[in-house]
């Protein structure tokens, strides 16, 4: 592209170079990830909440060609007009939705077929953003898509996790990175004193989800929030204790999950011929004790810090510990696809807040004050799930460093447990 | 018992006194309410959430005799052993309960043997209150206990309008007072600073649930708070302007409920020969535009607020505006049963705060900043249940009015339409 | 009516006056068995196949006002025309129905009122047959409301005693007569040799269904049927033979349904302290071993006779040795309200054929070779459940005698456990 | 192998050598069939009754590897010993079964992985075969096993027909053959005397399933059977009369099932802009009302019969006229894939009595007189399944021909659409 106004490029320009790599970037990471699958594993839903390999490479190019060229230009023809319901995950606003319980029953269009739609729009959209001058709130829904591909990058290793995990041959996705050995120190507390914080993300700080906003005041009284995760070695000990067998550590709610689903233990444990063992993106394999405990739903974190004698942070505690701390972990670029243990403690710091698992809050979701959701279809991305989910905070071993930071609120169902989640007490 | 200290009573005494008082009205007014009943309406369970009226009846009484008489003296006779099991609502820590959704499937004890194992444990409470000497500990829960009946009051009350709702003969439960016909005013909003508020119970202001507990701080931005309750002519336009029909309106959660459950107006309304018709107590009749709004869901509330451009109050919100007001309104003794119009507007103040129909907030239920439950059985009264729940606010037609108090907390999950629940904006 | 034929009665009038004494003989059959329940006890339905009493007590009603009185009197007014829709079972030539899975959500009308709907109709209909002149056609049509009101008399037996089973205090209906004490000898077999054998009803026999004719003619290879019911005593050794833990003496779907509903006895049998236990009409009681084994579905019995070496018997094996037998046994009027043991054995002859215990037959439920159903809405009487069904043959304890007869087909679906059904062994 | 008695070849070594030829041809075809389509199609399963494409291939391989080979050799070794359980269908003699609804959620063995294991087999089976020297009994099994193979290879066709029909892309497996044009005349009857018939395969003529035997005689009436199949168009007059709305033409369970799945037309049958539209697996297109009806239930054949005064017929009568017609019609081999017109009637014939359209029987799926079902695992063949299903007769167009005979017994339950079934009346 030839600035036609002088040498020197315009901010928007500048903003548009930027976005180009970082389109490049985040969207070869997504047919990196499937490069390492057969096209057979790319087509199953294992449950409704798992989407197929090949939904979500499709889903998100849906994404750009739905939100961007066609925004940008809507003469222009969809790659196959049938996409138009088929890729549509939940916006009402753009039209009808291909079931989403139903996803693992397509077969076509094939892996070969998605990368030639991921291609094609790709190519468009790099032209789009080369050619310069694109509006501004074009630039921000390129990146609201950018950010959107990368919690489907995510979803995609959280996803097949899950459905690999169905099959009792327990298959390999990819040995991740080698594994940093640690003994784990005993759990130290971090102290806050009472009084009035501000939480949410400012303005001019760049990209946020619409949920992390406005930034606004909230009160906290004096608490502590635990210096690290909780390991699998104290996890075990609230299973030996008889944690799953005891109705007065759960929730009502709780207890009737765990009943109902036959929990144990957290989900990818077995036991098999005396000793507990895992199912990790890298296989099956032995229970390391000095892990940080994963696959936990918010019943079972709740109920173990009732056990504890401890709860669950709010996520304005969490935030206001995690504000100011670097964006440093064991997060998707260290490659190591699964948590690890927290080494040795620093005075008076946490470790581990971002990065390993996902931490549940005792936060129910919902609307900051003065929350405003986007005009359009793109309203729906955040505010109509404010319903009976509970947020998490921080990131895990498969978010990509660039995806999180401390006023970053993820939200699942109370139930939910084939992303990584994991344990931090407060008290 | 005669008191050893001289002539005048103790505080203990007095206490003892006034609860026998207490106990004798709260107790009398559920037999009373099933007097208008047949036995045959007595054993129905409409849906797992509604339990029979000899369920209700037969399981406060358990209450009494588990937590009190049992606690008095534990070498005492259950009047029938297997009331235990039988009437043991909720409790893990008394031992295992019959299943909830099988109340519906128990003919006995029939509702006469239920009054007459009310009458034993009446006789031996009473009894035991006017002997004197009674502990404080155990006068907290006889407390409690009538707390606990008037709540089951106001259940049976909703439960039976449930059940006698499922016959096409729409049978009539009684014709509760005459109405007051009402010309209901515009909407006007209710002003508030911003500023650091304290909610919740304070220790030594009489009775409350462990739930309101403890009081304590929070930030408020400034806000509105409508004057009345939103009418049944006011959600008619919602309706009519395509409110159910409309996914953006609507939280994702919400929306799969209106279209699995087939929703388009409130329960207990239908359409028949062009008109709107409604189902009270008092029977089928047709609709009353100035009547405020009942049997709406959280998320009907929610989808109306968006519609009208405002939202629910968080319940800070609402307890801020509350506190100070007097419990007046239509609440159960004004024996109309059923939500009536706001009357005249007085500036500045909010009409309809008690009773008319609980208020479903913005905000999900969970447990105050240094939150504790009781010890043993009767701290899983509320404590557990704080999870996917939201808080209602106020009373409704068939709450006591010594039940209510502006710190009081119900909860109901969002789908619930069988209370008495209603709609009040804030913006 | 007075007849203009002179001073004898027609055979018309002999008919009617015959029907007319057993009308009132069925009717009070149907209110004696209420007579020894309470109002509770009638409402409940414990599961989709068993109807409330008041159902019954209503619906046997709702059959004669509408099949009788209406067909009669177009003009006539119905008692209540919401019973039109409300106690209609299953004729959708009639109309709608009120849903069946929900008949146990009503409380209205009540046991009283439909007492008062049984007068009214049984008056009407009284007059009718005492004014004579009613036509063959009716007359057919009455004959048949009686064999509708006996199928529904033992309905009322099983279902109650289902409905009181549910309770864990084991309600009794009633003690019925003593007990024969019976040592039951070791099963002999009975021989047919084979041959072309006549089946089903003749046309000039009196009443039967019309799924018992036209009769025709079966070729069948010679058989041997066992001369009595397998008793508890021998079912027990099967169970203890491991019979409900070995997939191969089961039916593909048998054995889905063992594991589902966690089957490892018949209905009715518990296990308390180390010993069997039995609920009976008569309560909670030791199970004996040398009663008929009972309350079995199709699924066990197939179980059963395969472990045992042999089978099932068609139904024409079962009906060509019980031509010429006559109706003697164990019936309703012995008022025993339980299977009992088989006696002393009659050389070449079969015992409890009658009685006790329907006996399943290998025969799927079909139409016999030009059967036809009646025109208008009692043409779905018997013939659309000609589908996943297995013929029952000779009735059960609870079955009046002057109802049952060897050509008699009654059907169930194999899973079905709750009437009383058990085994008799061919090979 | 060198046979050790002369030059001759011994009986056996002649069976062998056919065998051997039938192997590769049967084992053949069903890996071409896999041909045609991509790798993730052959991953899914559309409803618990389809099985995966590569689950088919895996489990006819693991039947051979099962019952010939380690029958043979009981020391040889798995390919994959966790390939006795993936790949296990309903052999509860041989061991614990992956869950039939859960083969869907499988991705691994890949469709390669499987493909080396047929040829890993293969091979082995192929050199027992040249080797000579095998046991009638397993020569019998190996029959047995190709059988096996052809009914998997009819079920792969059906199975990926519904795979694919659940895409809104309606992808095409393969056009078959070029469409023979007919003008269907008018339907003619076939009439048989009543008498005593024999029914049943003799023992001495080739394979049989176990259920088509022994031979025994029926007594049939006279009746008369339809010289064809009914077609679209005759069927597309019933559903223009109100078939699907006319409770009165329906069994009592066909009538639910066609209210809950909203049933208005045959499986695959969709109405678009104003005219039907049918999938077939050479895609989608428009309706051609001379073909056979096809993808109708048990249901749907009884209530077009009935709406068409008429019958279905039962499977002896069935069996008596096809005995002695010559396996001819539109089968595998004619490679058209879909049924086609009847074409001129012959006087006194009926055409499409094999190919075509399965054709549903009114009889219920039982044991014939004598029945006896193998010893072991095999035994599990076929009578395990006798219990609400019903007979179909006469194969389909994607039957191979030297699979189907006059005495052939498929079965399916009455609510089974996604098979090629058809209609043929009877009266």
């Amino acid at each position: 592209m030839i600035s036609n106004r002088g040498d020197h490029p315009t901010v928007r320009e500048l903003e548009a170079t930027r976005l180009l790599e970082r389109y490049r970037a985040a969207r070869s990471a997504s047919t990196r990830f499937a490069s390492f699958l057969e096209p057979e594993d790319c087509v199953i839903q294992s449950m409704p909440d798992v989407s197929p390999t090949r939904w979500h490479l499709a889903h998100t190019t849906w994404f750009f060609e739905t939100f961007v060229l066609l925004a940008a230009d809507p003469d222009q023809a969809r790659f196959n007009p049938a996409y138009e319901v088929l890729f549509n995950s939940y916006y009402n606003t753009v039209g009808e939705q291909f079931p989403r319980p139903r996803r693992g029953l397509l077969s076509r269009p094939t892996v070969s077929e998605v990368l030639e739609y991921r291609a094609s729009v790709d190519d468009r959209v790099e032209r789009l953003l080369s050619a310069g001058g694109v509006e501004d709130s074009l630039l921000e829904v390129i990146e609201l898509g950018l950010n959107h591909e990368e919690q489907h990058l995510e979803l995609m290793y959280t996803d097949i996790k899950h459905v690999l995990f169905q099959n009792p041959l327990f298959p390999t996705y990819r040995a991740g990175a080698k594994w940093r050995p640690t003994n784990t120190a005993e759990l130290r507390w971090i102290a806050r004193d009472e009084g009035l914080r501000r939480i949410g993300s400012e303005d001019e700080t760049g990209f946020a989800f619409d949920n992390e906003r406005p930034r606004h005041r909230r009160f906290l009284e004096g608490y502590q929030l635990a210096n690290r995760l909780i390991t699998c070695g104290e996890y075990l000990e609230f299973i030996e204790d008889g944690g799953y067998e005891t109705p007065q550590l759960w929730l009502s709610e709780g207890w009737r999950v765990v009943r109902q689903e036959g929990w144990n233990a957290p989900l990818y444990w077995r036991r098999a011929e005396g000793q507990w063992r895992i199912f990790s993106l890298a296989g099956d394999r032995p229970l390391r004790l000095d892990e940080p405990v994963c696959h936990v739903s918010y019943f079972e974190a709740d109920a173990y810090a009732r056990w504890a004698r401890a709860r669950l942070a709010t996520e304005a505690e969490w935030e206001t510990v995690a504000n100011g701390e670097s964006i440093e972990g064991n997060l998707l670029e260290s490659d190591r696809l699964h948590p690890c243990g927290a080494g040795e403690p620093v005075d008076g710091r946490a470790s581990q807040l971002f990065g390993d698992t996902w931490e549940w809050t005792a936060t129910s979701y919902s609307a900051y004050p003065g929350y405003q959701t986007a005009e359009g279809a793109l309203g729906e991305y955040n505010g109509k799930f404010m319903c009976n989910q509970y947020v998490l905070r921080g990131g895990s071993c498969v978010t990509p460093a660039g995806h999180i930071r401390s006023t970053y609120r993820n939200f699942l169902p109370p139930e939910a447990r084939w992303q990584f989640t994991g344990i931090r007490l407060a008290r």
